[in-house]
């Protein structure tokens, strides 16, 4: 059976589910009581798959990033490949976010396609504009996975060249976010597959881009750790159906607790959040 | 003894060797007698180990594109960390930059450092300048890596957002690309080790990023199967000192040809650039 993002996310929307947690795990922060021995893949594996059997049922996207997988080589990708495998082993209405912001030529990001998308089975991936469109086919063609463009990230710097204003005809001027925004919704859309990165951090901006998308999909990471407030993502950032937004969560769900009670203290976490998003999404009707 | 990619790259430099070869290595283009069998790992590697053979007396780097590798999951990530090891043991004095095009926040960026520098044990590695100074500094604080952040990129599109023009004051603009590469050369470059990407298909660029960045190293792609043309890089993009450039081509090197003489073939082309480099320099003498 093909997967196809789109539909999968649309099902998790129509019940009410926005939140991704981001499986962004740290061995430091791991308890001691789940390591494996000294087998880093193990370890890796065995503190998600709590995870996942805690929350599988509340949400509607895992994002693993590939970064804290990567920095154990070998070990680490074998780690990331099977825990998407049990997503959609014990989970397979949940979508898969590869978040690996990649982004180069034509001819190499036919390759990153292939390894999140053939490799690791993703469902979707996370990309960088900064290349442009021509560059991004090989993602942008792949109709049945979510292409998920950087847009107004959620760091701190994340102004410098993202805010930087362009000059658009004599006196008028627009964010570069801005642009990418208006870029990705009217012409790197052409396969109704692409969504935005909009920072939690800065829900003013999340606002503004939601006015320029319409009910485009938006992932929203920096809430919780990062300081993104949950009632102003969701005040800003919901579409015209109260839907629209993949609100994610990593540090916050993952290390809610340190204890034996880890698994039970990250899914209160998710609980919490689907009341706030149930009672948003009550006032936006 | 800990490798200094700088000082590595500037004894390459004094010595007029700048050709940088990319081993974007393509499994359906190795020739079927450099094939081990069914192993991806082995075949990736024992291709790559002729190249290196090959040209490691004729180059200033070589700069595997992680992507290639990637697309083969595990076995891949093998191939490109034996790779790496190998140039280390066979061309010490060569430095590998693993072009990644990372570009997250902080936080995780430190992860995509600890994968290049410390698993695959590269040199250098290139970044995408989208989330700003502040997200990279993990990358920026490694004063002995080189950290090498796209500019203006040799992709046909690039200039979607890279050319976009930036208000500055009431009359006057700049590209989004020289804005890119004022700020590295005037505040990301705190620790010298910065170095820019830009295309050699967009030789007028190049020459413009030349008089913003002075002598900075600048790394550039696309001569060969993608248009550029050495000459007319060399005339744009050498520094002062008649230095200051790594080129480099990748198709052109490792399928030059498909019979028995690919290594010889390959060999044959960097003396080729080798000599138009010699030449071009003189001139500028």
């Amino acid at each position: 059976m093909q997967r196809n993002f789109h539909e999968l996310l649309q099902n998790k929307w129509n019940e009410g589910k926005m939140i991704c947690v981001g499986l962004d795990t740290d061995i430091s922060k791991i308890p001691d009581f789940k390591r494996v021995g000294n087998s880093i893949r193990k370890t890796l594996f065995r503190f998600n798959k709590s995870i996942i059997d805690a929350t599988k049922d509340l949400v509607a996207a895992y994002k693993p990033n590939t970064a804290f997988y990567e920095q154990y080589g070998e070990d680490g990708w074998a780690a990331l490949r099977k825990t998407i495998s049990y997503i959609h082993e014990v989970a397979p209405s949940v979508v898969v976010i590869c978040d690996a912001k990649r982004g180069d030529i034509g001819n190499t990001n036919d390759g990153y396609a292939k390894a999140v998308f053939l490799q690791l089975k993703a469902d979707a991936i996370t990309i960088s504009p900064y290349m442009g469109k021509e560059a991004n086919e090989p993602f942008l063609q792949r109709v049945d996975k979510g292409i998920i463009i950087l847009c107004r990230t959620s760091n701190p710097g994340a102004g410098e060249f993202q805010d930087l204003p362009i000059a658009i005809g004599k006196s008028h001027v627009k964010s570069l976010y801005e642009i990418v925004a208006e870029n990705v919704s009217q012409e790197w859309n052409y396969n109704n597959n692409c969504l935005l990165v909009v920072g939690a951090t800065f829900p003013g901006e999340l606002g503004i881009v939601r006015e320029i998308v319409g009910d485009m999909g938006i992932l929203v990471p920096g809430v919780g750790k990062q300081g993104g407030d949950l009632k102003a993502v969701l005040q800003n950032g919901l579409n015209s159906k109260g839907q629209g937004l993949i609100i994610n969560s990593s540090r916050e769900v993952l290390y809610a607790s340190k204890e034996a009670d880890f698994a039970e203290a990250a899914r209160a976490v998710v609980i919490r959040m689907n009341n706030e998003i149930a009672s948003a999404v009550e006032l936006v009707k």
